[in-house]
């Protein structure tokens, strides 16, 4: 039977539907969230945001007063010279603590928030190996956990939970790494081998996904119901919002962006296809072309991201080169997001992921190529902008994730 | 504010959340819906199959059956040897009649269906020109109407509303043709005009979308929650159901997938742009290679659909040039459906549209082509389905979307 997205507009087939579909949340998880996002609000303002009686509102707060959730402070006075400030609501940054991770092929990265989803402390460290196996993951995972535990001054046991993102297919349901360039192996239970061994709640994700949520918690995405992420570093990512979730594809294993194909029998990808998107615009596509164009010596056991950077150097210097390298990317991912925006039609592209530092990429002139291979429908022109978060988004991203749980276990259960 | 996408499941980033949606439509119409999908129930199997109380499917059809709109009809026993058989309840298949109309270059085609979805009449007009004007276009739907009303034995007068499917660029909610290759404006404000000329309320949607809709209601999509549709005639479309709802794009314009790019300055589209997916495989471009393969006389007025059939005949018969051209159109369109399975990850895929009277689109070798040009991850593959419905698929989707919206005003007003 198929079901309807509202309760405001109950046609199946008539209208928009996902555009159209209302809020299902229960009240006292939506009066929270804004809260968390507003920073600090009066009940007035929350029942006046919320559309529901100051009544509801009061019942709600009064119990997320009590159970330690939020927290009475004083408000902003609207007129200096009238009266004592209002009173105004905040969540209580010190109600629990949790942590992000990401794990990447050369470094690792790990932030450890407060309840509010403010920051409190980042770490990094370094990979020793491309691929490792399950062993390697967990203690990785660990080392890069407890660096910013103690640059946090906390313990593992002080945490409430841990979200982790990493680049592949990941069944976020299951907690199954199903396949991940950083792995060894497939199938990995990586999400209960790593709950097991912090002795803490995990949630795992895509690293696509994590950067989505991010940007849908606390970046560019906080304002908008609908956008899509697309991601390039060693591999290229997608993420999308629809009606204000993360959609994960019918099977919830996400979006695989990066391999579809732009050109048939083209590039040779890394999945051991041809013509894939990333064997143009990831890392490794620059890298071995940069190998042909620089003065490379193949002893030298330069880091990837190091010969990016002179590659990079050596374009802006007029090295032709290096030139023609960073503009067949920058063409081939215009093609990639013209796919994207003819086939969803979102009202917003992020950019984002450490290739963004090389501005050929979405340079004026790749705008417009995508613009030049979309349909001209009269469809209004998606906003693109360039994600500048820096390395640690990522692992906010995973933190989003392993609060939205917390959030979701603390204010599900005895529901308002 | 992030939304969440079920009351049972209120994770915000956990999960996933498209896929755990839960039922938010009125439960007098979900109830509604199933009794038609099904056919005819008792209210003890409404009420197990809705997980609600005996007693709150009572007075809701209590109140459908006052309305007019279901009836009382005697069930099947059980038990033949035990006393009276059940009462069911049925949908009223003569509450109510409907139209749908599906508009393409060469052919118009409509229905006539009762309130049951159940066909009553179709008709079938040629087209004077492959692009209309506005007076051209609501000349020609009325007739196509007026000849299905003539073959029914009905008045316009017993109609409750008409649904109206053209290729293109349509804004449904607005019932706006942002851009038609059948019209010779844009922005046209279709639905208006047509129901102020009809004197009936009209719905309008890309044909598209119909189709899915038709699959959704009457088809195979009827058991999925989520299925993509590609059709292939004079133009490649696609409609995608997500969680038993039409998606339409973040505007609400659909997915332009017959213009996504599969190959750099590639084979020129009709919409001007190069490498389009439709360029190679969609009637326009198959009919400019066979000029070339066959013994073609331009002097001719020969149809596309003509040329196309002996196109098909010359390939069976073992000629090489024709063989090659749907050998690259499968090919292709392998590219296309690789491209779809990766972002989407669907669990059905249901080719459709005239084309697919051609086997080559979808031999083995394609089916193949698609799964090799597949990331392998783990991830189950979907489904392919060819659908076999004939030309009339279209205009019963178009009616669908007239039921939908009529089902949407007289169960969604006054709410159960």
């Amino acid at each position: 039977m198929p079901a309807d997205s509202s309760l405001s507009t109950p046609g199946r087939g008539c209208g928009p539907l996902l555009q159209r579909q209302t809020e299902t949340r229960p009240l006292r998880q939506r009066l929270f969230e804004l809260l968390r996002a507003s920073g600090a609000s009066s009940r007035s303002d929350l029942a006046r945001e919320l559309a529901v009686s100051p009544a509801s509102v009061t019942a709600i707060t009064s119990e997320l007063i009590a159970n330690g959730l939020v927290a009475e402070v004083e408000g902003v006075p609207r007129d200096a010279s009238r009266g004592r400030p209002p009173v105004a609501l905040t969540v209580r940054p010190d109600a629990f603590v949790i942590a992000g991770i990401k794990l990447s092929d050369d470094a690792h990265s790990a932030v450890i928030l407060n309840f509010a989803g403010e920051m409190i402390a980042e770490a990094t460290t370094t990979s020793a190996a491309y691929r490792m196996t399950i062993a390697e993951t967990l203690n990785e995972t660990e080392e890069v956990l407890e660096a910013a535990l103690a640059v946090a001054g906390l313990r593992r046991g002080d945490l409430a939970g841990v979200g982790l993102g990493l680049p592949g297919v990941i069944d976020h349901a299951a907690g199954i790494a199903l396949w991940s360039p950083l792995l060894t192996e497939r199938g990995v239970a990586l999400g209960a081998m790593l709950a097991e061994r912090l002795g803490l709640p995990v949630a795992i994700d895509n690293d696509a996904n994590l950067l989505t949520l991010a940007e849908l918690w606390f970046g560019a995405g906080r304002e908008m119901s609908d956008f899509v992420v697309v991601t390039i570093e060693n591999g290229v990512g997608m993420g999308m919002v629809l009606q204000n979730q993360l959609f994960r594809g019918g099977h919830g294993l996400g979006m695989e962006l990066g391999h579809t194909k732009v050109q048939r029998d083209g590039a040779l990808c890394r999945c051991g296809r041809r013509g894939c998107l990333e064997a143009y615009v990831a890392d490794y596509a620059l890298v071995r072309e940069a190998q042909t164009a620089l003065d490379w010596n193949r002893d030298t056991a330069e880091s990837a991201r190091h010969l990016l950077d002179r590659l990079f150097a050596e374009a802006k210097a007029g090295n032709q080169a290096a030139r023609s390298i960073f503009r067949r990317a920058g063409r081939t991912l215009a093609v990639g997001l013209s796919n994207v925006i003819q086939l969803f039609d979102p009202h917003l592209v992020i950019l984002s992921g450490s290739q963004m530092r090389f501005d050929y990429l979405y340079a004026q002139d790749v705008l417009s190529e995508v613009a030049s291979l979309t349909l001209d429908t009269g469809r209004p022109t998606p906003r693109v902008e360039i994600n500048a978060w820096g390395d640690m988004v990522w692992a906010r991203g995973a933190a989003a994730l392993a609060l939205a749980r917390l959030t979701e276990q603390l204010l599900g259960e005895n529901r308002g």
